[in-house]
């Protein structure tokens, strides 16, 4: 860490200054102004009138992801912390890297859509930290925030100049293509030693209640992530409402089966701080649809159902046969309900539309939101597995010490003494 | 909890999702949206400019009155994970029941103004949890959750339809109804093995810092509450600013009676908790009306005095001698200051109308409140006292553990065993 | 304790409604409708779309400011409880003191912007509250926050209608203000047996944790505070930009720095939760002008780096050779970083204009908001410094116990015993 990490990190905001000096104007000129009045008047209207849907991603974003992860009982510095230098690195290379993707050569206008689509690309890197928290240092992590977002970037350009895709809510897009890259990643940074498990890998009371505020703001904002960037006025309409509908049956669903697979009928605080929100996930992708509202509520309700039963069943399957360690278990989050809104897209595409080019095109997209998230993950793997990026030791996994200040006193003899742990 | 929890969880999703099948449409479908084009959307402008205030609501519902009650020390993950259960149950089950009683035999169009409905209809029952806290299953509040909130939609239908009485805040609709629906319920489910008390019947520091998260979120949002439904321009703006000031004169006058009454003049985090919410409460009828800045204020004074001296001097007095064991003092918060709004609804149509029928009807609405919560809460309470829910002992009460796996590792020798508890 | 301060706050409160009724009306009441109608209808349709930017800055205060200060072990019932009363009685007194130097002689109006300067206000004290948090008592605090709130309501009004300044996000009126303030007023408290530290005034990990949901909601929602009364709707729009773009790159450098100046690489809380911020202040004043998206990068990222030398050399400089002991560092979150954004106004301005009349006018805002703060910090500290007000012995500095029920139960042999600490 000593330079590596500071300059690294240095570096990286010198070239986004000279990035946005070259490429980025504001959506809102002096030209701009002079020529097209009219259309800049409405186009500010309509930022002030997503300004609020904007600020709703941005809690979900810093507040959501952030202490979602900090169940870790030594590791919520971590959590929460590198969720943020994450998060305000990737805004600003989103922004550059999808803005000049979209921008047919001209500038990147910087305005709401810009914003909202920035904070979007920084989560598929917080939804792939998840797969590999505790396991990788900060240095890894700026690496795959460049990476990843380029990546992103590349695949939502595809699924949305090329397929014409629906995908509002970046089922897909987001949530499978940040769930598989992750487990790519954690597949090439497989760690045998960590086989029998880690001692700091669990959560505490308090811990877990942290988390809870991650998963609460999550929950509530999601209709406004599905919707924001949606055509107004019906679209828009329609996204809050099945996102609202699919979240409220898929806790339902999730307490239910979260009780049914634990001992003695018991609650297990992992479900639901994460399979309550599966439904948010799962409607993304026909969130703007008319899939009827007790359509998105169906869909809320097995999404629910099936990340419990990820959780339960196939975290461990993965950790014991296919050598993938998920710490949060965003496979059960992000991917599984990543791949049914995937397919709940296709036929709601399919029953809407006789053109059959569109459903072609419409699962063109989801094999390559996971076709390209597998590859990039692995390369991505493998570019993080040089050990020159001061990843921690197995001993030292899921430990805030091994990169934060955490002091520690102790009495002794009636003498304080304080001292940095280890 | 082995089966009745989940089967009876899912059967009622599974309800939920036939009853929206067969009642509940978007508010915009196409047949809408051909024939009154205009109006469809000057409904939808109007369903995104309310948008940010529904979202305000919900953070209150889903975060403040979950960790508002995360006091307890040892209750967390059921403070806030079964605040969530009961509200995402209760929203759906809410649209239905409310949306049914006021559309006159057409199908329930869901909009902005029934989902803040729905998650006002959820509120009521929340109120209630807070007064059984502790000592009740899961299975009790799926089943308080139905018969709560149908008997509140169909007072709420008496009070505005039938009195056409005001109660934008919902002082008596939500706050005094839950309050004595919860100490009706309370009542019938006493328990004399805990007269003593209970030693898990308290606070830690940091439980109480959690329960400031709750607090500061409902007193910051309050304004919308009361103002969401209210019609634009001038009542919304007035019910927004009387309550803004009437919360900002409870939270100072709060602080000084909390500090009278106590020991040496120390300040006790259960006051401040509660207390400094009871002006957004009490101004909650009159909150729309021209009762003049000072008027709000005088309204939010009175209120929290008399919620801090309803902590000190009610809740033991209710305990001991009525025989009512109110886990989180909502009569203090809800209860009491729910009167005071009812009351100062009355002064109010008295002073600004000559109609008495007005004022008779206004008085009627505060009537139906008490007595359909009390006849309701006790009805409830004699059904959720039936020994077949899974109601904790009196030794578990107020105890996680009974109802979530909570894992506790100890060093044995250096051996570390991990277990659940209990 | 025992009455002086219930009694002050009582009487404070009864002063405000006095007030209140003397001097503030609705800015919609019946006479302003009937004769013009249309101004009022368009005034209320701002106040609505405003109001999701009110409810920012609203929760920035309460929540953000209030856990923010909660890093200390023992003192995080005072920093957000104390946060909480500052705030409620400062929202008040600053919608009086404010209103009336804006109001030329008639009566105040409260409006959207009222209340979003009336949160303003209350920002200073919040900021000065920082720098002598855990050495002072309520009583104390009451008396600061009227004092100042006054004397920031007579600098605003010198720096807006006097000097013309542009200070939209306030950089110099609130921060640099807050902070020199704060700093004065703990300089006339110095306490030199907290010359060598004080075992209190340190975090613990959990603490921690609590302060980052104060900083994220800071951080987050700034966009809205440098925002929130510019005009619409370029200016807004670029203030909102420019914000958001500040903060994603401070803080990358913050993390940058911190890891380069601290011990082995690693990162400090301490930076992370404050120097994250800077670049919210230090964007403040030339928020809504057209520096160009990279020229407020370059703020952002110089304020980050600024902030966190600050922390490392500045404050230890501070508390041994200049006597000021800065609890929170508010120096550099808001002083360092108010002056930069007071300079860096000037230098937009001087690009921007070539009437210099308007750079020093620009220069004298920034002088007269460090000049005021300063004496009428010093003035206040040596009122507060009488010791009739109940401020904690040094002993008993930074423990909520002395001002606050705190319970602390103990087994003895198998009896359980719970009392007061101390």
């Amino acid at each position: 860490m000593r330079f590596k990490f500071p300059l690294m990190a240095l570096g990286l905001e010198i070239t986004m200054i000279v990035l946005f000096g070259l490429f980025v104007e504001y959506e809102v000129d002096e030209n701009i102004i002079q020529h097209h009045n009219s259309t800049s008047s409405a186009s500010m209207d309509r930022f002030l009138e997503l300004y609020p849907l904007f600020q709703d991603v941005h809690v979900m974003i810093f507040v959501g992801f952030g202490f979602l992860m900090t169940f870790l009982k030594k590791y919520g510095f971590s959590s929460v912390g590198i969720n943020l230098l994450i998060a305000a690195l990737g805004l600003q290379w989103g922004t550059i890297a999808q803005g000049l993707l979209h921008s047919h050569g001209e500038k990147v206008h910087i305005g709401i859509k810009s914003m909202i689509n920035a904070d979007f690309s920084t989560a598929t890197v917080l939804i792939s930290f998840g797969a590999v928290l505790g396991k990788t240092s900060p240095v890894q992590m700026l690496i795959m925030t460049i990476i990843e977002i380029t990546i992103f970037a590349g695949n939502e350009w595809l699924v949305a100049e090329k397929f014409q895709a629906s995908d509002i809510g970046a089922s897909m897009t987001i949530h499978a293509f940040g769930a598989y890259f992750g487990l790519a990643v954690a597949g090439i940074l497989y760690r045998p030693g960590l086989r029998m498990g880690h001692e700091n890998d669990e959560s505490v009371y308090h811990s877990d209640l942290f988390a809870m505020i991650g998963t609460l703001f999550l929950w509530i904002f999601w209709p406004s992530f599905n919707s924001a960037i949606a055509a107004p006025v019906d679209n828009q309409y329609r996204a809050i409402v099945n996102t609202y509908l699919s979240l409220a049956a898929c806790v339902v669903t999730a307490y239910a089966l979260s009780s049914l697979v634990e001992h003695r009928g018991k609650l297990d605080m992992v479900h639901i701080q994460n399979a309550t929100l599966a439904g948010g996930v799962a409607v993304g992708t026909c969130a703007d649809m008319a899939i009827k509202p007790y359509g998105s509520m169906i869909i809320g309700s097995v999404a629910g159902m099936v990340s419990v039963l990820g959780f339960k069943f196939l975290t461990p399957f993965f950790a014991t046969k296919l050598r993938i360690q998920d710490t949060c278990g965003v496979h059960n989050l992000h991917g599984l309900p990543g791949l049914i809104g995937g397919l709940a897209g296709i036929v709601a595409i399919a029953m809407e539309s006789s053109d059959m080019s569109k459903v072609a095109m419409q699962a063109a997209a989801l094999g390559s939101s996971i076709g390209t998230a597998i590859v990039g993950g692995l390369i991505t793997g493998l570019i993080l597995k040089i050990p020159i990026w001061g990843q921690p030791s197995d001993q030292t996994c899921y430990d805030d010490s091994v990169y934060w200040e955490v002091w520690h006193c102790v009495l002794n003899k009636d003498i304080r003494i304080c001292g940095e742990i280890r």
